[in-house]
């Protein structure tokens, strides 16, 4: 991670360099407490994800807010979490590299010995059976890492689609003594895009139906399914609502992001406001455009491109695809009054998790774009934590 | 930057983790003697564009080949080069922000002391104004810094359109004594993607009739343009055979992608290969794909998903978009054999640029990608610097 410019803290939103990435962090904090709130009524674990904030100040902030743990994908990020105090952490994904089992066992001890512990997903025999030798050399590793079957219900990546061989890993991860079978992940991501309120109802209540398949087999099998994980922000309150699910790990309700914001609301779950923003400025104006200085270097475009944000003063632009390093503006209507050279604008990101990837810091403002002060530098100590 | 894992130096290139990106050296070297000679042959400027491969270390290497310097985008990525050794820097974009374009003037003096030269593009009377201020202060700034004004030949982007306001901005320059008028940039970036050579011949056809056009009023007001630069990866022979352009930005053909490679070839410019490459690894298998570990968070959409390489042994795989951890691979024919759990594949990024940017080290592999060795780390030291 690059020095923090922390010369920063104290000055005005103003004074924020482009193009940049903002927390509004009254916001942010408002929405973990939805969330918090949400889990505690149900009587659910939450477990947010960080592979959307990278930040383990981020994932330590919500633990204090009652989170018990964290989820990521990658290895990297886990050994992030764990070097910024973070002591429960799930790597809710496959891994299957000889040498990046090794550093999942490395982990798993070291949260072990810290009074925490790592949980991983598998998919396949071949999987549990890699994660079981890479433990063998591991001295007193009896019952060290937590494994949760992953079960495809519907997002068609990974996972299994079938319990009943879900029930052959479960019965695979049993006979290692270094391994515990600790439940199903089962995560539907395509269903927290899905638009209408209707249609991601009916993909959790089929997700649902398999998890509850499952769960039917295990018992057959005398094995225990202590927990089913999963759920993200745009369905949280169905599988909270299920009966089955136990762990919520949603994730983008911290930042809320543009796409998330095009979903139908479902009234059953909490609202959530955008807290990321991107800080741009205007670098050069034409007739029929303005041209700011944020691109996509500077933020995702896999979920749409940035939306402006109404404070810019201009809520009728639109932003365009400008490449790498740029960003175009338009008016929607003929008579819109482009920004001059100069002014800054807020951009609402299409896709919060990739956005952040690609910064080093997030700036936490307090009091508001328009007039607030920075409060705190946050490090996105996983960003490019890939492996 | 993070620390390099430079333990790796000297192993076979099986033992690179994934998702990494791997430059083959010897290719890339290739394509570097192949634009070097080709604009000697044109007794040409050669100043390739660093906001590709953001590495002060290639940066050098090119310099050390022949270019002249680098063009950059951002005052950061200036500022990375200059600490890493490069003394000759063009910022081939606006800078508006006062406190950027004090950073502009700090690293001009410090190239000025280096016994180098810091250039940068204007487009506005606005951007000269606010330049000619930041300079103010300097002592001993006399002509301090080169400034180049932005044609918009065509991108459609920044730049002015007039000749008439491109005299006016160069008459503006001249006012102020620590700015000397330099020249013209001219750079047509939609023009490198057109896929048909007679596309990009007429857009640089049109490219050059402006800035002839521009010189001659230039040359009417007593202004000299001593210099025009521009020209990308896909089109350079033309601005290289027009007569006007006096320097090369490319910067792609160092790597070169899968969005490039899809260009009709032009006889008239030398050909590339492609040298920079994705290493992933298989982590799930069902019936009708497979799921590797690098999804968008490890490389770039913008201009198309990766080419799997046909390296990876099965050439008639399609690579599909998994979201930003995952990706997806399908066979192209029904009878397609999907690689299986461990297996490692090799991806052609789809726009090297910002992939290049996602990751903090280069892993420079010597001997090709099936038997080669790992010599040499690259730090992506410009990675981020987004200011």
């Amino acid at each position: 991670m690059k020095p923090l410019p922390d010369a920063l803290v104290g000055q005005p939103v103003s004074a924020v360099d482009t193009p940049s990435l903002v927390i509004d962090l009254d916001a942010m904090e408002r929405n973990l407490a939805r969330m918090v709130a949400f889990a505690k009524s149900r009587k659910l674990r939450l477990r947010p994800h960080a592979k959307m904030h990278k930040s383990s100040t981020l994932a330590r902030l919500q633990m204090q807010a009652g989170a018990v743990g964290v989820c990521v994908q990658k290895t990297a990020e886990a050994e992030v979490m764990a070097a910024g105090g973070v002591n429960d952490i799930y790597i809710s994904n496959e891994v299957i590299a000889p040498a990046k089992l090794q550093r999942v066992v490395a982990l798993a001890q070291t949260l072990a010995r810290r009074g925490g512990r790592l949980a991983m997903a598998v998919d396949s025999l071949e999987g549990v059976q890699r994660l079981a030798l890479a433990t063998r050399a591991a001295t007193g590793a009896d019952g060290l890492i937590d494994v949760f079957v992953e079960l495809d219900v519907g997002h068609g990546r990974c996972g299994v689609t079938a319990p009943e061989t879900a029930v052959l890993l479960a019965q695979e991860i049993a006979r290692h003594p270094a391994l515990r079978f600790a439940g199903l992940q089962a995560y539907h991501g395509r269903a927290q895009h899905f638009r209408g309120v209707a249609e991601r109802r009916a993909a959790i209540a089929a997700a649902v139906a398999l998890v509850q398949r499952t769960i039917t087999l295990m018992d057959q099998a005398s094995l225990k399914v202590e927990l089913v994980t999963g759920a993200g922000s745009g369905s949280f309150a169905l599988e909270a609502g299920s009966g089955v699910y136990g762990e919520l790990q949603a994730g983008s309700f911290m930042f809320m992001d543009a796409d998330y914001a095009r979903n139908e609301a479902d009234p059953s779950q909490p609202q959530f406001e955008h807290a990321l923003f991107l800080k741009t400025q205007v670098m050069s104006v034409c007739d029929d455009h303005a041209v700011c200085d944020a691109g996509h270097k500077s933020h995702a475009i896999d979920s749409g491109l940035p939306r402006v944000h109404p404070l810019s003063g201009t809520p009728d632009l639109e932003f365009f695809n400008g490449g790498d390093e740029h960003g175009i503006l338009r008016g929607l209507t003929p008579d819109t009054r482009l920004p001059a050279i100069g002014d800054t604008l807020w951009l609402i990101p299409g896709h919060c998790d990739p956005t952040v990837n690609l910064h080093d810091v997030l700036i936490g403002v307090r009091g508001g774009l328009e007039t607030g002060v920075v409060e705190q530098l946050i490090g996105v100590d996983a960003r490019g934590a890939l492996s």
